[in-house]
């Protein structure tokens, strides 16, 4: 098995199920078979624009049906994928592109700003624009996946000095997708809606469950809470991939509506979600299922299996069954309720950063990958995450963990989200800073909120200050950026 | 990826569904967690009586409770497992049993007087009786599998000369039952009726998806059609595993009856089956799934979709989503329609045969493997299994294909199954011979039927003569034994 492949996936999809839908953008729906089609030409004109097998190829694109083809047309030619974050800046892509030692960069129009921004900062290589490709031409394609080769890098900030780029092989995007259909199962209609963004691992890994499975995707060019309401709603949408952000939202619109009994998993991803917000859901009877992962395990690792989604409220559940999980503090394992470290392995864990030997070795030991996040064990061995390692505050000796506070001003009628973090203090060392967006109309006192919070919480916990927002500050996969709450807050004062 | 490992497969399971449903028999039903637990207390009693890692043992066993644990058991230990086919004689297990290099031999009180019989031919190995095994002791259990690891060997007779043993990892295990999963999805209540041997991979293959799907098993000692239909009607099968002769009889016992809409696969596997069966099935609305396997695959390898189990009727589908398939003639790839060897390759198919390395490098080249079966594929792809080559009669130059007049046959409305063979002919070289059951009181002349014959057949496909009797020779996963139909006729003649 060490050279294990598989047919092209796409290209074997669509010789299995030709007519099965694979994915509608903007109302139009593409069967498997068409989407090959579509890939193939793009493969073409893509060889035709120069790309060959083994060159590696940064991607700026927008959730849209040419990005999908796009992304799978590279697959086709055996080109290595730079998932670009189109959130970035000129100045962060460029970092990146040249970073990766991308040979080339394919973009498309609606980006034209930003890559007027970049001229001046990248590297001497090739803009693809989708739009200006040239046409025909002819292309070798990929009969055959080998599982180790890389397929996709994806670039993590981590929490100090420069973001690293997380190399994603076809097995590790292929063991992701069968780890989640062992836990979810896979019914004959279901339909994955994708409003994340496809350059994240949470999008990518909906389209390659897509192919895998044989299944429905539902894109959306960006996230609106109505419209996806609407698609659970109207258009047999069974599964949807969330954030807190997200489903907070999601939950507010639906008001006193109700979600259809085909619609099986509300997959939440994207750190720890407000207790408040799952109990919402319990009581809608929306099957929220927690889950726990990241760029470098190709999606969730851990997942709350069905039977447990309302009885373990607030666990991220045990991991999918290729992986395995413990907690480490210490350099020992963390017994039952004890917190430390989240430490994982499996085959869909990657192998390490692209060029950061150092990164990689401190990360990887042994195939397990020590996450930076921080969490516990229950008796029966389902996961609570606590907090990113980075984002804990410790004040007078204490651990205080941001999420326990965000739970409780998350419970506050009048907010709507939470985001607290640590601030430097003479006597305590640290101390909690929340920032706190409120229900539109809604007004609240710094003092009552915080009179509020001393209902629950002990002295240590309350944070010094409340201030009040608009937003919170997300990146691209919409998860809460702790760190960049302080910097709002400095650019403020 | 080259030692790509998974967690202990029971063992996780237990941990992840420690309570759903693994197994019911007889009436009791056992937790994943309950299954486990005796599964290690069966290993340190195996352990106690000198089963080390790394040892191989033969077993001999019948669908049973303790059977499946003893399996489980030894793969917690590391003892490679040769399944022995308990219909077999004495003679030919000791002869697989020396064969395999077994060092001990496993099996049960109610086998004693075949083991009695065995006791002349069998190597000095020991016997160990699951009801005399020693109690308590400790055993050091496999925290992980490696997929490389051989998990299993069964024997497979082929065509000529000795049954060769086909050499199973855990690896091929699991790629067929992810294979499986993605054909056919998994539900959240889904139970698999298995009423075929757990020593044939038809069998065994039902175990393994258990533990990898965290899905409940049915286990039945013996096939009775009153009560696998019952299951189906009662007792929340979804999913059943048959071959042809048994889903007769469950389509002849349900009458006018029909299954409950929660029954959703009746795989149907173990040779080509007969188009009056299956249009009987179309009409009853019984989801048949017609596939096509062996051994040396690890079980199917190419089933039929859901959506074209209608349209595409008679035909063995596609290839699970991580195998491949060609038809092979003379060493070249055949057109659409023409018929050749039926060529396969996958993560699921074996590495070859225990200690042939000439009958290995035969039959497998670069990968793929060369059936030895007959089959073509049409214009989009659709296999459709002709018969077993060693089969095939070759009458005046034509070739003669026994399903095709089986299926003749079989439609005739006093007939409950037939096999034909080739005999020898000094004129055509070989011309058809029928063995005919008829259905119980039902009362057809020779002439009778081969005139019936002469309305669908050309003459050079209608048998010479047409033997009665009372049952057709199978082999322990009730698959037609062709070439014993012969012998039978000449012990009667």
């Amino acid at each position: 098995m060490a050279e294990e492949k598989l047919p092209n996936w796409l290209k074997n999809r669509a010789h299995l199920s030709p007519d099965r839908p694979a994915i509608e953008f903007e109302g139009q729906t593409y069967s498997f078979l068409e989407l090959h089609t579509l890939t193939e030409k793009m493969a073409r004109r893509l060889a035709s624009a120069g790309l060959m097998a083994g060159d590696s190829c940064a991607v700026l694109l927008r959730n849209h049906i040419d990005g999908v083809v796009a992304i799978h047309a590279l697959f086709y030619l055996g080109v290595k994928i730079v998932m670009l974050n189109n959130k970035l800046t000129a100045k962060e892509l460029s970092w990146q592109i040249e970073d990766s030692g991308a040979s080339y960069l394919l973009s498309e129009g609606s980006f034209a700003s930003k890559l007027d921004d970049m001229a001046g900062n990248l590297p001497e290589l090739p803009l693809l624009l989708i739009e200006q490709l040239p046409n025909g031409g002819t292309a070798e394609i990929l009969q055959e996946f080998y599982l180790e080769d890389t397929a996709t890098i994806m670039y993590t900030s981590g929490t100090t000095g420069n973001p690293k780029g997380v190399i994603q092989s076809f097995g590790n995007h292929w063991w992701s997708a069968v780890g989640s259909v062992l836990n979810l199962g896979l019914h004959e209609g279901d339909t994955w809606y994708c409003a994340v963004p496809i350059f994240h691992i949470s999008g990518l890994s909906i389209l390659m469950k897509s192919v895998i499975y044989g299944m429905k995707v539902v894109l959306a060019e960006r996230f609106d809470e109505r419209e996806a309401n609407r698609a659970i709603q109207e258009n047999g949408v069974t599964i949807i991939s969330v954030v807190t952000t997200m489903l907070n939202r999601m939950v507010h619109d639906l008001k006193e509506a109700s979600y259809p009994d085909d619609f099986r998993c509300m997959l939440l991803g994207g750190g720890p979600a407000p207790i408040h917000l799952l109990e919402a859901c319990k009581e809608k009877k929306i099957p929220v299922y927690q889950s726990y992962g990241m760029t470098e395990t190709s999606s969730q690792i851990v997942t709350l299996a069905p039977e447990y989604s309302m009885t373990k409220i607030g666990s991220a559940g045990k991991p999918l069954f290729p992986s395995q999980l413990r907690i480490e503090q210490d350099g020992k394992a963390s017994g039952p309720g004890e917190a430390g470290e989240i430490v994982v392995s499996g085959p869909n864990v990657t192998k390490g950063y692209f060029n950061r030997l150092d990164a990689t070795q401190q990360a990887i030991s042994d195939g397990w990958l020590y996450t930076g996040d921080l969490g516990y064990l229950d008796e029966d061995g389902f996961l609570y995450v606590l907090d990113r390692r980075s984002d804990l505050i410790i004040s007078g000796g204490e651990n205080v963990y941001p999420a326990e506070i965000e739970n409780v001003l998350g419970k506050h009628p009048d907010v709507f989200e939470a985001g607290v973090t640590g601030t430097e203090d003479e006597k305590w060392g640290q101390v909690p800073l929340a920032f706190v967006v409120l229900h539109q109309g809604a007004e609240l006192s710094e003092s009552d909120l915080l009179d509020y919070c001393r209902q629950s919480l002990a002295s240590y916990k309350i944070p010094r200050s409340v201030i009040f927002c608009k937003s919170l500050p997300r990146n691209g996969a919409s998860k809460l950026l702790r760190r960049e709450l302080k910097k709002g807050m400095e650019e403020w004062q």
